[in-house]
């Protein structure tokens, strides 16, 4: 017995178990803003963590960077993001409902059973002769009466300084990776790395979005795991496939399904003039197949932009053959919710089990890998008098891991707690513990038991979080 | 021979070693931002590991959060931000410079001699009489000549959203503390924690300050770990008292040295009108004493003004004694980049020191705690050729810990080189490592080598970074 996730269910274990609560919930939310409870705050990190060790600690190529979210305007009208970073509007005449033109038309196309077309990236002429050409209608009143396509730019705003002179509007970043392009030069000259190497970095950029949902898939406030890969003009497509199948090997390394995955490469007329290629790896939510990593090689526009509005020299020199050029770049970008998700759906698993009395039971268990799973193993005393004894080991073992402690309710029931939120080993603790200096690990997903002694524990958990 | 630390000496080596660079530094920066680059990102990392550490994964009280930065403006208003968060402003009428009033009474207490007073906290009234009586000038053009205060609001303000109706007002948190509060029924429901317990978070939080400045001592974007620790009240005095030697213990475990801190316990006119007690741990920076840590006991004042503007119950149940009340909160809140400063100026070293010739020399260390230092050790084969021995010791290390590789120079000067970043582990492999499998392990601190064989080296580095 498989039941399909759906994502009312997801959000309702989410907020339940203390993974993602809705933002100010007491205030009545802000639009589509979520924080992250104790274990959703563990799972986060576990996958932040994870992909550094891969891409920055294990990686002989890259290095990190850590960049301020708050950066000197000229950078975003060098990369562009000033002049052309919006969403195309429009207005509905009649209810003054307003929509994205290119998603009222992918709902039209959609409805109307046209085969699925990208319509990202289309001009506006386009759009709006589509909107007329097909008498597209307004989702909330039915009338065909839109005014023309009006450009939101979607960075946010804000004002820094209070004398007047200095008093600037400045940007939210609405990507990380011009904090590593401007930085290129500082991060080689003190990092001496040689062609080809690149530069990670985690953290929070803000795009502000008029439709924004899908739980924690699209959010206004949303973090970025990017890597900016330098490498010579040429050898550009090779590294594109390289970190095309590093990616893929990164997820399934910590037992993403195949079948949930899927690479997407995209057509000629599909991308950014600078583009020679980009691949989405996409995952199957429970509401469709959506990306979750785009790889792009970007050629060395980023850079190119930067030397022009900066008149700084962003070019490498080859110290062995003397030779100067701007290095062309591919750009791995990973968003931390939207990958947090697919873990969380990846493991998400609804099954029929048998009691120890032989009746039918069902139960849910996230099964994470364990090393992202909040809780690495939990201490679970049969009784509470059994404390004195359950105590030091709780306290020995989360000087290594984060390691859970429950004495309330049958063993039975916080086995199904501890299913529920994923921890991978539960260490029961009973009264013949303190002769025989053991203690029984019951694995999460084969529910099988094992009694090893209690100095054993701590290596037997370490050695299945390696990844 | 110890030469004294200045902070132009810091900032060179930070900048020119890859610690931290000004921020949009290719566009003549911005404000006060800066960005960290390699070992900065790594040293920023190892701080809030290890705080996390501390004070949750090893706290049987603390559970984790990670609330959004945008937040629903009503929490601002009910926090007291929306009306009292600001600072008081004056103009030079002659000059049309703008100042902090109490910073500049601040350096004419100074200039002239005066002791030193608190002015943080005067009411406005007073800050106009102060700079009357004693006739304080304009520092730019001497004239005393000043308009009347005004309150300038530190908080960033941003609009979200498109449509006309929805387009609202919202602000960057000017703290972190506030999504913890909000957060307070739903991480105890879910959590099942009973009082006393805490709730942590790591995040950025964002002041329009007029005056940044001193490094990464005080930015407009700056990061907080903070706590808040919920008991009973009348329970809160002996909490704070709790809390304020677990925050020392934590900086001393980290080898911060006893002379450079000290705990100054606010004055009663100094407390806020909620706070019971309030402790500041400060460090003796280049510049001077500046706050690190502050322990803060708010008393129910946070949770009561979320209670009357929210409308909702944020009351705790004694499931015992069915007592309902709302606790008594203790905050612990620290500045990651002022505490990874002091870090800094805590381990910088020069020494001098004698070669293999007996001749003097003179060396640059950061005496990082190993759990803090970027790279927890450096592979240096001793000549290029041993490359194929090398490689894979620094590979197979690599899954374990950040370690450095590097080949170039003698190795005199590499060694200088870590010994600069601060690696407190050389592995030095050598013609006789492929013969008898052992490498020379090289102590930054004392500079005495061991050998050892290569399979020990992973338990000799991990037995060392435990604090």
């Amino acid at each position: 017995m498989m039941t399909e996730l759906t994502m009312e269910k997801l959000v309702a274990l989410a907020k339940n178990r203390g993974f993602v609560y809705p933002g100010s919930e007491i205030y009545g939310g802000l639009a589509n803003t979520w924080d992250y409870g104790p274990l959703g705050a563990e799972l986060l990190n576990n996958v932040k963590k994870a992909w550094w060790k891969k891409f920055v600690q294990e990686s002989k190529y890259n290095v990190g960077l850590d960049a301020a979210i708050l950066m000197n305007p000229q950078t975003w009208v060098a990369s562009g993001h000033v002049g052309g970073f919006s969403d195309p509007l429009v207005d509905c005449k009649s209810c003054k409902s307003r929509f994205r033109a290119d998603k009222l038309i992918e709902e039209h196309m959609e409805k109307t059973g046209q085969p699925e077309t990208i319509v990202d990236g289309w001009s506006n002429e386009k759009l709006e002769a589509y909107i007329e050409d097909n008498d597209v209608r307004c989702p909330e009143c039915g009338k065909h009466d839109f005014t023309g396509i009006r450009q939101f730019n979607l960075m946010f705003q804000t004002y820094q300084g209070v004398t007047e002179d200095s008093k600037a509007a400045i940007y939210l970043r609405p990507e990380t990776a011009q904090g590593i392009f401007v930085n290129f030069k500082n991060v080689q000259r003190t990092s001496r790395k040689k062609l080809p190497f690149g530069i990670a970095q985690i953290g929070k950029a803000f795009r502000n979005e008029i439709t924004p949902g899908n739980f924690i898939f699209r959010t206004r406030e949303f973090e970025q795991m990017e890597v900016e890969f330098f490498c010579r003009p040429g050898e550009d497509l090779q590294w594109h496939d390289y970190w095309k199948k590093y990616c893929g090997n990164f997820l399934r390394s910590l037992g993403m399904k195949e079948e949930n995955m899927r690479f997407r490469d995209h057509e000629k007329e599909e991308l950014s003039h600078y583009s020679n290629a980009t691949t989405d790896i996409e995952y199957l939510f429970p509401f469709g197949w959506g990306e979750l990593w785009g790889i792009a090689d970007r050629t060395d526009f980023d850079l190119k932009q930067h030397q022009e509005h900066s008149k700084q020299d962003m070019s490498y020199v080859d110290s062995e053959t003397g030779e100067k050029f701007i290095p062309y770049c591919i750009e791995p970008s990973l968003g931390v919710g939207r990958v947090t998700l697919a873990f969380m759906c990846d493991a998400y698993t609804e099954e029929e089990i048998e009691k120890e009395d032989g009746k039918k039971d069902s139960r849910v268990v996230m099964k994470f890998h364990p090393a992202l799973a909040p809780f690495k193993a939990a201490v679970l005393p049969l009784a509470k008098k059994l404390a004195p004894v359950a105590e030091p080991i709780h306290e020995e073992l989360s000087k290594y891991f984060m390691v859970d402690y429950d004495v309330t309710g049958s063993i039975g029931k916080r086995y199904r707690r501890e299913d529920e939120i994923g921890t991978p080993f539960c260490i029961c603790v009973d009264f013949e513990t303190e002769n025989d200096g053991c203690v029984t690990i019951r694995d999460r997903d084969t529910m099988e038991q094992v009694r090893i002694p209690v100095e054993e524990v701590k290596d037997y958990i370490a050695e299945r979080l390696v990844f």
